[in-house]
């Protein structure tokens, strides 16, 4: 390292610790987290302490997937030299942050985050809604603040978490008399999310329709003859739909042969092109692109002390810098400061 | 210190860092934690982070008053050999378990929590309550937790806070099959709160109805002479009304001879004893209670440096003390942990 000043923008991004990550994963983020980490200052979280605002009850699942996220960070090609892999619950300044932003923030705020009104109906919560889900948010902005990150890779549905990060910045910036939060911006994906092998709009290990990275050949092969298409493309000679069709979805996100794609289209379409061949393009992209993936995810699950060290050290780094954002935040408001 | 095993009930208390102290806590409060700090482990918490839960606008004064209440500990008799002194903020343990605790307690409990509910009511929140503040009982539960504290000195009318915090404490021990977390019991003072002088039921700096325990003699005189007695007794001969006089209600409080207090009531009652009599009685045992407490605390207020050690000595005492808690808990749950 030289002793330049880093002038890259500053990533934070990262993934609750409830299973290993699947396709879904790797072409909604992960891919350009690898793409980003030379141009960007980039640290990826393991979320242990977000996962049991959901998770209580079986934080053991949190806990077994701490390594299980590492391995398929490390697998995909996330560099530790480059990356700042660290681990959520090891860096107390995010939960002294959050305690403290919790008292610039009402609750009725809280309430009417989009965001979080969804998740809540998602997960069934209804009155019952344990209070760190309903702050959750707020430990978000402690998280994105504490990194002094200027970028944070959300999806479309979780921007309104990054608004509600830069209101808390703007009020703390205004209380102390000078920018000493920095504002995050939301860089959405190109590419829309992943649907499920089923069709279904989200692919999740829970709902049995995804490829997980650790997929074996043969996993992979089932999944694409089990891949949803055009229900009504029933002979190869018949027009295709591609719209909804899940097979064409995947190439639009592997398949680097533009023109390849365009051709392929272009015949099922027409008519003449049965599921059979398109899924066996895609099969031979995913068997491609997944073969290195779980070689290099296995060696690393063999060898976990290593993959720790690399946490320890990410996680060290981390602490810094989370711990530097803190004191500065504490000594700007003027809170008392015993050393 | 012996290494033997010390066995003594733990206390946990403390105050809001907000203003310096006064008559009233002191009846209600220090008096009582001078006396229970040999036969008890004693820990008193400085609640800067507390304090800023409805004082974020104004952080300057929850600083500036750390030291105030530290003072006033040491100058009423709290002997730090004896009692452990220690700044909240400084403590990230109590963070991270009040983050940790948000997960198993219910929005819908925290506003059921009548404590809350009342104190809301009497800071005009109405719907803009600040997140933390709505929190602080959960806050308040990992402060009683980390210090394994069992008895806590409460008002009657925070009885429910205990309530709340062994609620967290049953759950948890639930979840993780043993006694993790101790069981806190609440010790309500036998001595009612200390009205104002002006006979407000509360004795408040802001109200202008206190002595402060830094108050000069002139200061006593005055506030003395300013009390509020038995409006209807305008002679001295008329008979007198004991209950609701401050006067009498300060020297239930203050006033050892318990038979020389008898006298003066019947005659009070009965007619033949002015104001002026009994206010003498009772400026003359505030004198003396003060002198002493005003002395040293200038003394100490001279050293803020030897304060501040104490402080650090504490803090890391606590420290220690509240990691420990946290790493069990951690464990018990099956929390990752990278040491």
């Amino acid at each position: 390292m030289s002793s330049s000043i880093d002038t890259r923008p500053v990533i934070l991004t990262g993934d609750r610790t409830t299973g290993p990550l699947h396709l879904g994963h790797y072409a909604g983020s992960l891919k350009s987290r690898v793409a980003l980490q030379r141009s960007h200052r980039q640290f990826l979280l393991l979320a242990d302490t977000q996962a049991l605002t959901d998770n209580a009850h079986d934080p053991e699942k949190v806990r077994r997937n701490v390594l299980e996220v590492a391995f398929d960070y490390l697998a995909v090609g996330i560099d530790p030299l480059e990356t700042t892999i660290c681990l959520q619950s090891a860096l107390p300044a995010l939960a002294e942050l959050t305690l403290l932003y919790l008292n610039f923030v009402t609750v009725s705020r809280l309430e009417r985050n989009p965001t979080i009104k969804t998740e809540i109906q998602l997960r069934g919560f209804e009155r019952d809604v344990p209070a760190g889900f309903l702050c959750y948010p707020v430990a978000q902005a402690a998280d994105i603040t504490a990194f002094r990150a200027t970028v944070v890779p959300v999806g479309e549905d979780q921007a309104p978490l990054i608004e509600q990060t830069n209101e808390i910045v703007r009020r703390l910036n205004r209380q102390v008399g000078r920018d000493i939060l920095v504002e995050a911006e939301a860089m959405i994906p190109a590419v829309g999310r992943l649907p499920g092998v089923d069709g279904k709009a989200k692919m999740s290990k829970s709902q049995g329709n995804a490829i997980s990275l650790s997929a074996s050949p043969d996993e992979i092969t089932d999944a694409v003859r089990r891949m949803y298409t055009d229900p009504t493309h029933l002979r190869a000679s018949d027009p295709g739909k591609i719209e909804g069709n899940v097979v064409f979805t995947y190439l639009d996100a592997f398949c680097d042969d533009g023109q390849l794609l365009e051709d392929l289209k272009e015949r099922y379409r027409r008519g003449g092109l049965g599921d059979i061949t398109v899924k066996r393009h895609l099969e031979d992209i995913l068997q491609a692109l997944l073969a290195p993936i779980r070689e290099r995810r296995a060696r690393y699950a063999a060898e976990p002390g290593y993959v720790l060290d690399i946490l320890r050290e990410g996680t060290l780094k981390a602490r810094e810098r989370t711990e530097a954002t803190l004191a500065e935040l504490r000594a700007a408001l003027g809170l008392f400061t015993l050393t």
